[in-house]
């Protein structure tokens, strides 16, 4: 049998015309349930009809693209990721993964070789909340696993709610509705997924791909206020303020050496506070602040590290509230746990890298959803400069080539 | 000679009857060159007309009613303070200062006293900011100190420029154009100011009244800015961020172990950041700050304390800067310097005090202007409960009758 290798012309004519049916001036715009998106499916389902491919679409639009494997009656592997992209995003944040699918599947076929079981290519609707503010709409609607309150959810920019753009695209509101369940986690033997990273760790270390390791959890207080009382910048000494940028700055500094404690212990965790406001309608230079609103984001690939954050910000708060004659009000937090990465499925895939290299993912993908019904899952990270989400993405097609081999030597393993 | 005191029946009727005249809906409306101010000049006037007050109105509308003392050629003492309020304000701020000089003049009438000197009260026009955007309008404008571009400041709420109100009451803005001098320093022996205070200090000693040391000077980085680079508050790590809320917290926690420090050697100094927000259109939940913008107010009647401060301010945004990987840009600063009282003045009027006791003035008032241009310069301070600047000021009569007794004494001690 000859060496079996990704189907690499493939990969790179369908991200250019990706970019080039779906570029609106700058960036990239593949909206959910919207044009963007249907053109980047009907480019994918048009290839593996050239590919003579399964086709099969789900009540909620995500597209299945499957090879054939010798035992059709197996739990099969899915090869999947999304095709929407967030506004003026870049080319490659999800669509890579899409199409590593079908240019590893490709490469079997060049090769004639027939997989042990089927391997289906999964083009999943709507990852992006930038549209729908909804996490993981198509891989969670998959599995039934939607609040079906979230039909009602307007897109950002046009207010049309999911259900209306649901039907205007012929697909079933009602699976959500219902909660059914379109996809059985006992009939897949394997979820992997590649993607670029979205970070600048794999430029940095000068590796063309890595294995991840765990999908970062998200213990977020959305909406934390601190209450104080405005004053006159001049006349109102220390003691007698009730200054809310003075508390929350205290605050937030304390949070930075809780990570840096937790960091030394070598602890994964990221700690951001990515909104700060005092009320633009009452602040002024002369005022002390009667009121601040912030986010406070904790990740960590541990479930225990995020909530031993999150209690000791609870503590603070209180603690420094007192201090600074404030109240912190943090509010509840919106939870995702930590989704951890099958360790069968990482050792195979790290043998398929010349520099064997792992790390967490910080973002949320459509393969937590995966892990979280209980399927096998895997990652694949590849080199990716200018961070994502932005026009700037760059990703090498050689790097991508690195992952999608070793998606490829999975593949051939599988399952052993 | 029978013991001069204050005449506390008119002041009683003088807040009652501007409280009547100038309140809409909750709170004081007496708008800087207004309907509102207008009518506490117009009942004013009438007060002092009845008292056979001389009565004078200069060039921009600042109102002087003079009782003749002794030696009409010698320097003259003027009480004044000014009779505009911020929307929706108290009643007290300000206008107590015009009323006591009334009260106490006809306090002097009333135990048949002539003054070794001319007694002026100044009713100033324009000492809050709030409608139109320009400092000590009324006194600077006295002085010939303002800038000539004021006349094209518009009003904060119809948009009118500073000249058009002006003209509209009938005053001349060709003094503000020319820089005309109305009132020569020289010819004033003394300016007194009497004033609620404006933080907690006076209601937690349980004083009635006290005497200002100094008004607070000023230096503000109006405009500063921390420009960092957005990023993915899940995927990228610690060292590689460029995060700026990160780093303003942690300038501005440092600022407050500075003023910790300051407060320790005695200094005096109050130190504030009144607004402090990420950018709304950029932010997010998910989101690494890449911008913040924020005020930094520092504040002491000492001027070294203050460019002190400011100094440490710009080596710690450079030295935290680099650390964080983000960039300061603290722009200049916008000064008012410190306005030291007199000490003469000073030592009589705590004489005149039961309990006497002194305190900075951490707010600015005309007073500073005066003492700017050289004239032997002091203030009384009023206790009153809520602060100022909003419906809820609260002076009792009492109170305001301890300090207007004091200023009587001056009146009977000078010159001396």
């Amino acid at each position: 049998m000859s060496k079996v290798t990704p189907d690499i012309r493939l990969a790179a004519d369908l991200f250019d015309q990706l970019s080039l049916r779906t570029r609106k001036g700058q960036g990239i715009v593949r909206d959910t349930y919207g044009a963007g998106e249907q053109a980047a499916h009907d480019l994918m389902r048009a290839t593996a009809e050239s590919m003579a491919l399964e086709i099969s679409v789900d009540a909620i639009g995500n597209l299945t693209m499957t090879l054939p494997g010798r035992d059709r009656a197996a739990p099969r592997i899915i090869i999947g990721s999304h095709l929407d992209s967030v506004p003026q995003g870049g080319n490659f944040d999800g669509a890579a993964g899409v199409i590593a699918g079908l240019s590893a599947v490709s490469g079997l076929q060049a090769a004639g070789v027939m997989p042990a079981v089927d391997v289906s290519v999964m083009a999943i609707r709507g990852e992006e909340s930038s549209w729908f503010d909804v996490s993981y709409l198509g891989s969670g609607g998959a599995f039934g696993l939607l609040d079906p309150a979230c039909l009602q959810v307007t897109r950002s920019d046009t207010g049309q709610t999911l259900e209306a753009a649901l039907l205007a695209c012929g697909f079933d509101a009602g699976a959500i509705r219902e909660g059914r369940r379109l996809l059985d986690p006992a009939q897949i033997g394997a979820y992997v997924e590649v993607h670029i990273e979205q970070g600048p760790t794999l430029v940095e270390l000068g590796l063309p791909a890595a294995v991840v390791t765990a999908v970062r959890g998200c213990q977020r207080f959305r909406n934390a206020r601190c209450l104080g009382r405005y004053g006159h910048s001049g006349t109102v000494s220390r003691l007698h303020r009730h200054d809310a940028v003075a508390a929350t700055v205290a605050f937030l500094h304390h949070m930075e050496s809780v990570w840096l404690c937790h960091e030394q212990a070598g602890d994964d965790l990221v700690f951001t506070a990515g909104e700060f406001y005092t009320d633009r309608l009452l602040h002024a230079p002369s005022k002390i602040a009667g009121e601040t609103r912030f986010v406070v984001d904790i990740r960590s690939t541990s479930d225990a590290t995020m909530r031993e954050v999150a209690a000791e910000a609870r503590a603070a708060a209180a603690r420094i509230g007192d201090e600074y004659r404030v109240r912190f009000e943090l509010g509840p937090t919106s939870d995702s746990p930590t989704a951890m990465m099958d360790a069968w499925l990482r050792t195979r895939l790290l043998r398929g890298l010349a520099e064997p290299f792992e790390m967490p993912s910080g973002a949320g993908h459509d393969a937590a959803t995966f892990a979280k019904v209980g399927v096998p899952t895997a990652m694949l990270f590849v080199r990716n400069e200018n961070g994502s989400h932005n026009p700037d993405e760059s990703m090498d097609i050689d790097d991508f080539s690195v992952a999608t081999q070793a998606l490829i030597q999975l593949l051939l393993e599988f399952p052993s």
